[in-house]
């Protein structure tokens, strides 16, 4: 039943990525978003790659968020064969920090956009939150528990610091 | 009527940021998507921000773009106060390039997202073209027309350079 | 009674922030000088923002030191709000190591100052010394306190290196 | 008389800086306080910047902006021989774009600060109004003209972009 | 007759960068080896990429030289479709240098290599010489013709320093 | 026997880089191509550098695997003496991750070309893989090999993330 | 006797950067050249740097190292009093890895030198060594030990890798 | 004769470096040392720098200036050839302005050190000063022209800005 189909693909160049990217699922999950996540290298599985981004809205996904590191060409890619919104996750890189992928990824031409997030965990969870506003706009339930999360947000920052224990 | 109220808000630091801004509202006329383009400076118009952010969802928009330079807070200010997708343009600066202004508005921390696109006039043709792949979402006929748009920027890619007269 | 209330507000954007902005309150301690400190997140509790930044000078505050990491926006968005002077510390981030923080912060447009001082730690102890200086213009108890803390500082330093142990 | 001595000092590396730094001076002229330009090379005259730095609080002035380009000591140096409030700008240098101008003078190491303003002519002017917010501490008419130039920069924010004359 | 077939591809994202790859035709010409120029651009045209990559072997190419800018991606994705040798040519891009092309090029994943050469004009005439040194290794005639051009490049650099007339 | 010589020689400019170079040897040898490695310095043991440079292709190497790391310049001065191919591998570097060897390597003048990879072990995996597509064009061996080695790779990719054992 | 005079001077910043400029203290007492080390901080006790730099030469030092991290300001205030040599060594800092340290020192402007070494340990060793190359220019003593430590240095260079035991 | 020999080479990768070090043949002109000036190619002249770097000490050189851009291997190659000392000269690059060749210059690992200058022209004028300062320590006359060419350009030093002439 379509209706059942996740709103939302989480596409990853590979298993180590899914420890960034796990937190745009969780997030996801905490706004009872439905998604799907899988691997999908633009480097080592191009036919996998193809395959899925000019299938993904037949598939009925409504939003794609991908996390990629290093030359991170998933996201683009991906962007190049679905007119679907595509949101990129720079994953942080070994040895330059995730500035490779962030450059790789944000730096797109004029005619295929990605809507890129923060290098790492912060991005994960913002595609996320990202997507689920993009859901919001014709969802009303998601709308609501989009609002409640964010108040959730603002009300869960404390007025003063403490000193933790060391 | 509402139906009438433009779905996107093109909303820039300064007069000067137009001449890059105005590469997404160019964009969104290609698409026939309506569109309403502010100044707002998050620095000496913080009263205007506030409103405009705060009202923005009441004020029928669906989709924010926000381009600023430098110490770029417009697009990560406006969506700490609004639940719509914010999508950032960092618009070149002139010291470093836009590099000041990427930073500025990609590395959100977690909570709240700015999607964000390419420096400068790239990005801006992008943001337009990533909010008309989230309006498509639930109208066909702006799906239809970025269809076509894209199948149009396809082909127009030429085979083969040419030598360009001197 | 007004001559009570701290001179300085230290205000961060995160409990997080802490650890490094801490720094800045022992450094006020050890010079006499009363602060706040408060946690202010300019994305998720903006509110917070507007009120404490257009109320602070009513609230008797003469400085404000702001530190923030990553897209930080507390210190522009505070000093756009207020015309007290404010100083930004940024915070050393995860993946950029506060560069991008540092830019966040130091490249405002004209009109709106942020005077920013080093990343991290020094930062922090700095933004309290900038402080003092400026309270120091008007207070001779104050400005003899620094002179000492700095003539101390000065003898503190050995004429010579030596081995540390292993 | 001494109420006559300027408040401000503006020092800078050489002359070539002037064009930047000019824009400190304008602002400071366009809210009517005093202050006196120099010359001072923290390299090539080494002698006047102890002098300068030694002496300016005896000469009466309150705040000290300093503007250099390239390996940026002069902020540096006069803060560290002076307890007044050093304020630093980063000139744009010829070939790193004012990067290096920008580390050298915000990276101060704990115990001598530097508040550091953005790179080049916003940086300048920005230097000015940080001196103006801290001699308004204690001066009502500053504070007063302060309060009117901020209202004015927000008043003078048109709503809506328009298309320049080619 | 398959011994006519050009040995070199030289692909590139867009006509504008054809100033530069016009470089490594150049160069190749000079060479007397064959190569024959296309436009590709694998965010505009994808199905052309993944057509040319995948069939590139049996056109009879030997080494495939790509030259893209900003998120450049299109030598990372042929190099993931075809087991033949791709140089990479960071086209200088507009806001960043050369900086965004050259880590989207180089950073690729342990698994599919692309050999990047420096960012512009020089990029490109070293990817043909490269290509050369690689066809060299069977065809003696490329070999001497190779060793020919560097030799003469070798004897044209003059032994001091002449003043250029003003 | 010529037969047997290697076909690509390893060098690396210290006993350190071998932790790096390593992962080019052994992709080679997964490959069952054969190799010798060396320590060469260009700065410690130049004239060892002009003699294996200057004598590589009668040695009977074919492909020359260069890393180094900081000011790394073994790549480009074997590449200056020799007319085979040079691929260079920047070692990632203690204080800047390598961007100074990155810089250092690829950013070659027009007329002697090195071939660059990713910084690190990516760089050093993919110099193999690199050399192998090279050699791979006139022995069907070597590319029946290194065809089954990239679909092995792409085989393994799983198509699902999983949670790993914390 | 002047004859016993140090010829070489090392100062430093700070005790934390003795770890770092131990190495070149090392590297002269290799070479037997005379040296003495200091602590003077440019910021903390600017009065300590203008006497020792103003009387180095008549002190007898022939060349002086400075090292300092961050804003690094010790090696190029000291160039601007002394017409001594003055070799610079970056200090690693602990948020940008040196680099605020390098330019700082290194983008000197024309008028005072200061040579730059490597960013770190190797900045350490290689100042020791500049240094004896310069006092080897009229002492046939230390150009021998010279000599013989760049010999021994250059066959110290095993010629082939080994595994190193796990 | 030998007295005649000029002291300082001034060495250069290519014709077009000349432009930027030809400031510190005017330099030592200024200062009345002789030197004389090459184009020795690191890369596409390598026997030349062979034979330059070895002789040098033979020919009468007691200093080195060696100019470069891009990967600018030509002062540290020289380096590890001679035992005299090298300072070394960033030329300005035009995709990465310099970085590259102030990375590949001073980046140095431990053991053959290169005094690095500022990129550009800057640089070259302090090249020769620092040449000057080595050559002083065993010159009167060189000292003392060198000390009155320090105090000429610090009472050049003008004691106030003025506006120039639009």
């Amino acid at each position: 039943m379509l209706a059942e189909r996740p709103a939302v693909a989480i596409i990853m160049g590979s298993q180590s990525d899914w420890e960034t990217m796990k937190n745009a699922a969780d997030t996801l999950e905490a706004l009872d978003i439905g998604y799907e996540a899988r691997i999908i290298s633009a480097h080592r599985t191009p036919d996998r790659l193809v395959s899925f981004a000019k299938g993904a809205r037949d598939e009925g996904f409504q939003v794609i968020i991908a996390g990629a590191g290093g030359a991170a060409h998933l996201p683009g890619m991906t962007a190049s064969m679905t007119a679907l919104p595509v949101f990129g996750v720079p994953v942080q890189s070994k040895t330059l920090s995730g500035q490779d992928s962030l450059l790789s990824i944000v730096q797109m031409p004029a005619g295929i956009p990605v809507g890129t997030l923060a290098i790492g965990r912060a991005g994960a969870v913002n595609a996320a939150l990202l997507a689920a506003a993009v859901l919001a706009l014709h969802d009303e339930e998601i709308a609501d528990r989009l609002d409640e999360w964010r108040a959730r947000q603002s009300a869960s920052v404390a007025d003063y610091p403490i000193d933790e224990a060391p």
